[in-house]
């Protein structure tokens, strides 16, 4: 710890004794998030409790050159959210208040820190629906979903968190209070702020508010397992689903090492022997999703799946999204260490993406459970490993780097819905190139000229 | 005309002596947009034919200090491609290839100067949907689109522009090429400066190649006119349809005074005594299409529509979005000048809308037509004068200051779709505050430091 004695003393007046957490213990618990990667034991933890005391502390942080790295729950996979060496953690989670959920206007206004869950519990009960729902949506909070630009399993029909996203308030480097968006549905009042925030990894700005667009909930669902004695024949499906212009809400694939993982984790009752699954759900008008189903079905009977189960009740289908969900904590059992990749490909090049994977797995002799959103061509392949084991992990990262390479010359991209962060930083020129690095870092620089918030994310230093 | 005949030299070398415009008249006609503001002569045309020869061009006018203002059909209606004066115009009609329309993967690459209703009918021709179609589709461009995030009638359902921008390839103000996005339909690779670019007026870059979203079309529509003897029970009956959690692709008003404006303009028929019109449609699958029309239907005559006309067939409907496309032109030849003004609300905030209208243009004696989307709150209330009448003039503008301030009063924004451009730049700071403006100034200035790109517009100089 190295912040002086005043400073601390400055954020205790701000955020108040408890806001300041200053233990070695606590700001261990601080150091590190869901990404593999180096801890970083950060100076203090700050919980501001107020969108005041949030620029308050900014500007602290900005005159005495103190890096702020905001963390929602730590849930990222790139590293977003490990903090700097003498600098701190602005924890959001003493500011989770709905502020209001508008069911006439259909929009909601929540402070950074609100769990997604508990907002889409929130809004269910209000007969709308906030569709996003990333995996760690049970923790992870809305300030951290639109600073990551989070996914989820339902991106294939409803979009990712950036769809939703209708207006922020942000404090920016210098603790001046910025707007952009609007409650209303179409806004071009001045520069699209509210884009630019969002993925930004809080390098550009700390919310304090966001404004988010609900719908009405769809009428109906359906869901369904297709069971595959080859992999090729699933991702196969994945193709012909989409090119029959059929739209589910979610399309999931998962491979015969998951399966099998999730079988001894969870005992759901997932086929041991498949080559690989796919977990389909579609909603909508009651007769769309008795079409759609039954065109789905014929789909993956005709490219040869083995059976097809339809969830016949809501228990039946939470059942198969429960199997779905519990990959990654099923995997997460096997080694000591897990890397979960979401490098992403045009959907058509799903069936080329996961024979890439397979051949990668097998030249590098690692273990590789593939899983995720086949339909948005986002799939996790997740490497199991020990960091620990230096020859094993140096494979994990030559692996990782030419699934990088795969991804791209399939024309797609670094990251789907995890973040560049720390991770994936120095990949970013292999996409975009090193030109719009310089415009990034322009904008970067000019913006938080002493480079306090979160430096070092996705535009390296 | 103030270039000097090198850089003009310079310039031809680039684009062709046909790619640079010199002429008293060439110039003259690209002095003006579709908004009322002053025309301002550039001091050249310059008409790039190549992504390279775009940024060759930038490189020139940066090294030289020319302000460039890049310009699609010039249908904006807020002066954002009014040229700066010694400023050269940087015409993208020579770049309106479609570079690749992907009906697997459902994106479209295209140049910049492609028109938009050519671009949807080429998607339509493929079987699939670009939703997105401004009221100046027929001559608008993808460019500009993008560049003001351009509405139009299907916002409602379909929202805008913005929600189809899946990457971008630009210029920036030093001539470097910059991309952002993906082809795939989830990428958080660096900073969403696609989300950035959208909106930005030309002010940060110059788009040189734009990927669009496409969607599969939907499979049945119905549309139907309600007429109402109360201005006020139509605008009811559009938040009872939202209330009611219905979503209809277009949900739009007339007026009495519009409707009679396009009765003596293009004589299709509407009912000259109506106080106002709703046209509403409907679209998705045929059964959902059915049960919303039927509840849309019982919704108007509940609030009092005198009476609901149902189009049989597509001639029918046609007839009707006819009518309403005609608003503009009807209005048009009514007066010399005319204002089309686009101050948005919350959608429940329709009537207080309406009915703060209808008392400014009592208060001012401005005869006001209002007709817009009223689904998305976004009413264009347009005001006939003549700008020659100094007194006049006077009190539209006014009376549009008002209307600024009636709108965010209701929870509203300066503009729903048409931009800020030079319009509403000095109203900015109502809605957003100081701060943000500076925070944008900031951002600008780093990333276009001469000061080149479309200067003034949005943030003022």
């Amino acid at each position: 710890m190295s912040l002086s004695s005043s400073l601390i003393s400055e954020l205790q007046q701000i955020c108040g004794e408890n806001g300041v957490m200053t233990s070695e213990v606590d700001r261990q618990n601080y150091s590190y998030d869901a990404a593999v990667l180096e801890p970083t034991i950060p100076a203090a933890v700050v919980r501001p409790n107020s969108k005041e005391s949030i620029g308050k502390v900014i500007s602290l942080c900005n005159d005495s050159g103190t890096p702020v790295t905001v963390r929602g729950a730590g849930t990222n996979l790139s590293g977003g959210t490990i903090p700097n060496k003498n600098g701190i953690v602005l924890l959001t989670n003493r500011m989770n208040r709905i502020i209001e959920l508008n069911e006439t206007d259909m929009y909601v206004r929540v402070e950074p820190g609100v769990v997604t869950a508990d907002l889409a519990a929130q809004v269910a009960a209000k007969g709308l629906f906030y569709p996003p729902d990333p995996g760690s949506q049970a923790v992870s909070t809305i300030g951290g979903n639109v600073a990551e630009n989070a996914g989820g399993l339902r991106g294939f029909k409803y979009g990712v968190t950036k769809d939703y996203v209708m207006a922020v308030e942000f404090f920016d480097a210098l603790g001046r209070k910025v707007t952009s968006g609007s409650k209303t549905v179409k806004c071009v009042t001045g520069y699209n702020l509210a884009g630019l925030m969002t993925a930004s990894e809080g390098t550009l700005g700390v919310f304090s508010e966001i404004t988010l667009k609900l719908i009405p909930p769809p009428a109906a669902s359906k869901a369904m397992m297709a069971v595959y004695d080859s992999v090729e024949t699933a991702t196969q499906t994945v193709a012909a689903i989409i090119a029959d212009r059929i739209v589910p809400c979610t399309l999931e694939f998962m491979d015969n090492f998951t399966i099998n993982a999730v079988e001894d984790f969870a005992n759901v009752g997932l086929p041991r022997d498949a080559k690989a699954l796919l977990l389909i759900e579609v909603d909508g008008h009651p007769a769309q999703v008795a079409e759609d189903g039954e065109r789905i079905e014929q789909i993956c009977k005709k490219l040869g799946a083995r059976a097809i189960q339809v969830a016949r009740n809501d228990a039946e289908k939470d059942k198969v999204w429960e199997a779905r969900r519990a990959a990654l904590s099923a995997l997460a059992r096997l080694k000591p260490t897990l890397v979960l990749e979401d490098a992403t490909v045009p959907r058509s090049q799903i069936p080329a993406m996961v024979s890439a994977i397979e051949k990668l797995a097998l030249k590098y002799d690692i273990p590789i459970g593939t899983f995720g959103h086949a339909g948005d061509g986002n799939l996790h392949p997740t490497l199991l490993t020990d960091r620990r084991d230096v020859a094993h992990w140096e494979r994990v990262e030559n692996c990782v780097a030419d699934l990088f390479d795969a991804a791209l010359s399939l024309g797609g991209t670094l990251s789907g819905e995890h973040g560049i962060g720390i991770a994936k930083a120095g990949f970013m020129k292999n996409e975009v190139g090193q030109s719009s690095i310089d415009f990034c870092r322009t904008m970067k620089a000019a913006i938080d000229p002493n480079n306090i918030l979160n430096p070092g994310k996705i535009i390296g230093q």
